[in-house]
C-alpha cells in the first residue's frame, strides 16, 4: 500500500505545500517512501468544522450504530496486515512482536468499547417519579450522560498503535460519541495514515458522518496549539511530555470557555522492596526489575524508574545482582532522537549529583539513537535533598534509594509527586509495615501493585491508568479500560419531559437489562 | 446566643486585628451586635494544615462514623432553632418562609448524603478476577473512589445556608471523605458561624479529627485566593459571579499542581414558549413566569431571564399579561447592596440598548437596597445583533424575545453560552417542534424542563445542577443530588494485593448489597 502523505480532513482527503519525512531511528535516516503534509490553521480549523457539523447525527446514531462503527475499526485495523506492522516498526524502532501484540490490544480496546456502549450502563440512568401529593409538587426527574462535544486527541510517540490514531483516548470519545479531530505524533506519520485509512472504511462501510474522524499533521507545535484553542473542541487527550501536557493545559485554561484536559505527563513509579521480600527474594527481584526496567528501551509510562528498601546486606545484594544482570545488556534503539538526547540529558543530571553513585551501565550503543540503560543509587538523606533525583528520565534508567529506616522511607514516598503507578514487594512478614506504607501510596498513585510490575497495563474494567498531577493533569480518570468513556461524557437532567420527548432510554419501563437508579435503588 | 465573631480553625477558636460588621440589607444598616474577625494568611494556612492533618483519619474511618457525621450537622442546625432563622433573615432580608425552607433543604441534604455513603455504591467497586492460566497472565484487579483531598468551598450570597457553611459542597465533600475550609460569605457572617458552631458540636459528638471542619472569614479577596493557592488543597466549591468564578479558576490552573474548581458562574435560563402551548395558556404562563422570576427577588441562578417565542397576536398577549402582573408588584429587599448596585446597572445596560423594549416596572423601591423587577423585550434579529443581550441580570430582570419564526429562535438558542437550565412550555401539537428543539438545548444546558418553572431544584438522584460553560466551570458534574459527591473522588486500583492489604470494600466477598461490577457484569 503506497503512503500518500494526505491529511484527512472529515473524510477529504488534502494536500498542503508544507511537508516533512518519517525517521527511521534503527539506521538514523529519514525514510524516503513518502512526504507527509504539514496542516494549515485553516486545515484544522476545516476538522473542527467536521467534527461539530457530525457530532450531532453521531452522538444521536443509535448506539447499535456506534459499536458497529467501533468494530468495523478494529477489523479494518486487523485488515491491514503485516503493511501497518512493518511501517510501525520501521517509524519506532520497536521489534514486530511487541508491536504485533499492541496491534491486538489496540484491536481489543476498540471493541471493548462498543460491548461497554452496547452494554448501555454508561448512560448512568437515573429517574425519580413524580409524586404529586407532596408540597410542594415533586417533579419527575431523568438522567442521563451525554457526549461533550468534538474532542482532539494527541498521538503518544511510546504507543505508535495503543495510545495514538486509533489509541484509547480516539476509543473512549468514539465510544462516548465524541468525534475526534486527531494530532498525529510526527514521529511515526506512515503509522498514522495507515490506522487513518482503516478508520475511512470503517466510516464508509458502517455510514458514520464523514467528520467523525479527522487527522492533521505536522511537525510544528502550531498545529496541536491552533486544535486546542478552536473553539469547537470540547475536550482534549494526550499522552506525552509533562512541558507538552502543561503548554495543552495552559491554552485550553486561557480559552474563552475552557476545556478539560486529560493529559498523561510524567512518571517514576516507585518500587518499594519491604524487607521480608527482599531478604526472601532479592535475587528474583533483582532480575525480574531488570527486565521491567529495560522493557521497550525503558520507554513506557509506568516503567519503575525509583526503587526503594531500608539500606543493608540484603539491599546491597540486591543491587549488585541488579547491576550485574543490567551491564550484560544490548542498548535499544529509542523511538527518536530527541527521546535519545532527552534520556542522555537525563542520565548526565543524575551522574552529576554528588550524591549519586552509578551501579551499572548496559552496553554500549552500537547504533545512532541506541539508549544505553542505566542503574544509579542515591542515599535517602541525599534523594529528599535534593529535587533532582525526583524527575523523570523517560528510557531503561532507574534509582535505588537506600533508605535508613521505614520513617526514612515514608518520607521519601510522602515527598514524591503524583504518580500513575506504585509497586509493593511483600511477604506476609512485611503486612504490619506496609499498612503504614498503603496511605502514602494511595494519596499518590493512580493504581498499587503488589508482588508484580507495573510496566504492564490490563485493558480492562478495574484499571486506573491515571493518577495526580502530575502523572495526569486530572487524577479524576483513566486513560486505559472501560472506565475512561467517562472523561467524554456529562450529565444532562429531563424535568417532566413527556413521554414522546424523552430519550428513549430514559422512557419508563425502556431500561431492561440496563442498571438504572430508579427513585435511588438500583435496579437491572 | 451571643456571636463572638471568632474564626474556626481546625476546631481552635481564633481572633485577629482586623474585623468587620454584618449589614442589614433591610434597614441598609450595619448589625452592632458583634464584629467578626478577618483571617490573616497564617489563619488560611493553619486551616489547610489542620485539613490535611485530618484528611487520613477522616477519609480512612468507617463510612458509619462518617454518616453519622453528617446526620449530627443536620441535627445541630436544626437545634439551633429560631435564632438561626432570624439571623439569616436580618442578613440577607430573605423572608422568615423562605428561609424556614432552606434549612430544611440545608438538613435534608446532609442527611440524603449521609443516606448515600452508608449505601457503598458511590465506591463505584469493580473488580476483575485474575486469570493465572492466560498468556499472559491476568492480574487480580480491584477498583475503588477515594477521596481527593481536603476542599475548599465559598459561601453563596443567595443562599446562606443550602449553599454556604453546610450546603451542598461542604455536604459532598465530607460525604466523599475530604475535610472542608469554609470561606464564609461576607454578607451572612453570623450565618456562618451559627452554622459553624453546629458543625463543631457534630464534630465533638461524633469524635470526628479537628481539622475536618475549618471556618475562615473577611471582606478581602485575598482570604479566598490564599485559600485556593494553598497547596494542601485539593478542589473548590464556589457559586457566585462569573468574575469571582473566573479569578479562583485562574489561581487554581496556575498552581504548581492545578486542582479542580467547581464553580457555578451565570445562567439567563432561557425559556421557549412553544406555539401551541403559548395559544392555548398564554396568560397563565404569563402569570406563572413572573411569579418564578420574582422569587427571592429574582436570586436565584435558575431565574428565567429569558423568554423567547415566535412573534404573533399571542405573544403579544402574553407580555402584555406579564406586563400587566408585573407592574403591581412590590420591590423586594435584594441580598446586598453590591447585589443590588448590578441589578440596576444591569438593568440600566438592556435601556440603554436601542433595541430593547421595557414593558414594565414593578413598583418603586420603598427602602435601601430594593430592586425593582423589570421585563424587557427585544426582536429576534436584534437579539443576535448584539451580545449585550446575552449576560445575566441577576435579580427579577427579564427579556422577551420576539423572534420570526422557528429558525431565528433555533438561531437564538444556539448563540447562548452555556446555561443551568431550560424550559420548555408546550402541549402535543408542539412535539414535531420540540423535537427540532431539544438537541440545542441538550447542547447547551444541565437541565432541560417541560411545562414549569426552573426556579425549584430538587434534591435528588437525578437532579443535575450544573450545565456547559460559563453555567459552571466544569460541566461534567452538578452541585445539587447525589451524583455531586462524585466531584470530589477519585479512581484508585489494586493489583494483586493480598487479601490483608486489601481495602476492607474490595475483599472477596465483602460486597453484600453493594452495587460492584465483577469481571464486567453488574452485581448487588
Amino acid at each position: 500500500m503506497k503512503l500518500t502523505g494526505d491529511l484527512f480532513i472529515g473524510g477529504e482527503r488534502r494536500q498542503s505545500t508544507e511537508s516533512f519525512r518519517a525517521y527511521d531511528p534503527s539506521k538514523g535516516t529519514e525514510i524516503d517512501d513518502a512526504s507527509f503534509f504539514g496542516a494549515t490553521e485553516q486545515d484544522v480549523a476545516d476538522a473542527c468544522a467536521a467534527a461539530e457539523a457530525a457530532f450531532l447525527p453521531y452522538s444521536s446514531a443509535p448506539i447499535a450504530d456506534r459499536a458497529a462503527f467501533l468494530d468495523a475499526i478494529a477489523d479494518e485495523i486487523e485488515a491491514l496486515g503485516d503493511t501497518l506492522v512493518e511501517r510501525v516498526c520501521r517509524e519506532s524502532g520497536l521489534p514486530p512482536a511487541r508491536i504485533t501484540g499492541e496491534r491486538g490490544r489496540t484491536a481489543g480496546q476498540m471493541r471493548l468499547f462498543a460491548k461497554e456502549i452496547r452494554d448501555g450502563q454508561w448512560q448512568k440512568l437515573r429517574i425519580d417519579h413524580a409524586d404529586k401529593q407532596r408540597t410542594p409538587p415533586k417533579p419527575d426527574l431523568r438522567l442521563r450522560m451525554i457526549a461533550l462535544g468534538p474532542v482532539a486527541v494527541f498521538g503518544a510517540s511510546n504507543f505508535p498503535l495503543a495510545f495514538s490514531t486509533a489509541g484509547g483516548d480516539t476509543a473512549a470519545a468514539l465510544a462516548a460519541g465524541c468525534p475526534v479531530v486527531m494530532k498525529g505524533h510526527s514521529a511515526h506519520p506512515g503509522t498514522a495514515e495507515l490506522i487513518a485509512t482503516a478508520i475511512e472504511r470503517a466510516v464508509e462501510k458502517t455510514g458514520m458522518p464523514k467528520g467523525v474522524f479527522s487527522l492533521v499533521n505536522g511537525m510544528s507545535r502550531k498545529v496541536g496549539q491552533a486544535l486546542v484553542a478552536d473553539p469547537r473542541i470540547m475536550a482534549v487527550g494526550f499522552t506525552g511530555s509533562r512541558t507538552g501536557g502543561e503548554a495543552l493545559m495552559k491554552i485550553a485554561a486561557e480559552r474563552l470557555r475552557p476545556i478539560p484536559v486529560y493529559a498523561e505527563m510524567s512518571a517514576i513509579n516507585p518500587v518499594v522492596l519491604m524487607p521480608e521480600a527482599l531478604k526472601a527474594r532479592g535475587a528474583a527481584l533483582a532480575e525480574a526489575y531488570v527486565a521491567s526496567l529495560g522493557m521497550g528501551a525503558g520507554q513506557f509510562c509506568t516503567n519503575p524508574g525509583l526503587v526503594m528498601a531500608i539500606d543493608g546486606p540484603e539491599l546491597d545484594a540486591f543491587v549488585a545482582r541488579a547491576g550485574e544482570v543490567l551491564t550484560g545488556q544490548a542498548a535499544q534503539v529509542m523511538l527518536t532522537s530527541g527521546i535519545y538526547q532527552a534520556f542522555e540529558d537525563g542520565k548526565a543530571k543524575l551522574e552529576g549529583s554528588p550524591f549519586v553513585t552509578k551501579v551499572a551501565e548496559g552496553a554500549e550503543a552500537a547504533g545512532p539513537t541506541q539508549g544505553r540503560a542505566a542503574l544509579f543509587s542515591v542515599a535517602g538523606k541525599d534523594f529528599l535533598a535534593d529535587p533532582v533525583h525526583l524527575h523523570e528520565v523517560f528510557g531503561a534508567s532507574s534509582v535505588v534509594v537506600r533508605c535508613a529506616n521505614l520513617d526514612e522511607l515514608l518520607s521519601v514516598l510522602s515527598e514524591l509527586e503524583g504518580q500513575l503507578t506504585a509497586t509493593l514487594q511483600i511477604d506476609e512478614g512485611d503486612y504490619a509495615d506496609a499498612k503504614r506504607v498503603l496511605p502514602v501510596l494511595e494519596r499518590t498513585v493512580g493504581r498499587i501493585l503488589a508482588n508484580g510490575w507495573p510496566t504492564g497495563v490490563e485493558v480492562t474494567h478495574a484499571m486506573v491508568h491515571g493518577g495526580p498531577y502530575p502523572a495526569t493533569s486530572d487524577g479524576r480518570s483513566t486513560s486505559v479500560g472501560t472506565l475512561a468513556i467517562d472523561r467524554f461524557l456529562r450529565p444532562v437532567s429531563y424535568q417532566d419531559l413527556p413521554e414522546a420527548l424523552l430519550p428513549e432510554a430514559l422512557r419508563e419501563g425502556a431500561q431492561a437489562g440496563v442498571l438504572t437508579r430508579v427513585d435511588g435503588a438500583w435496579k437491572l
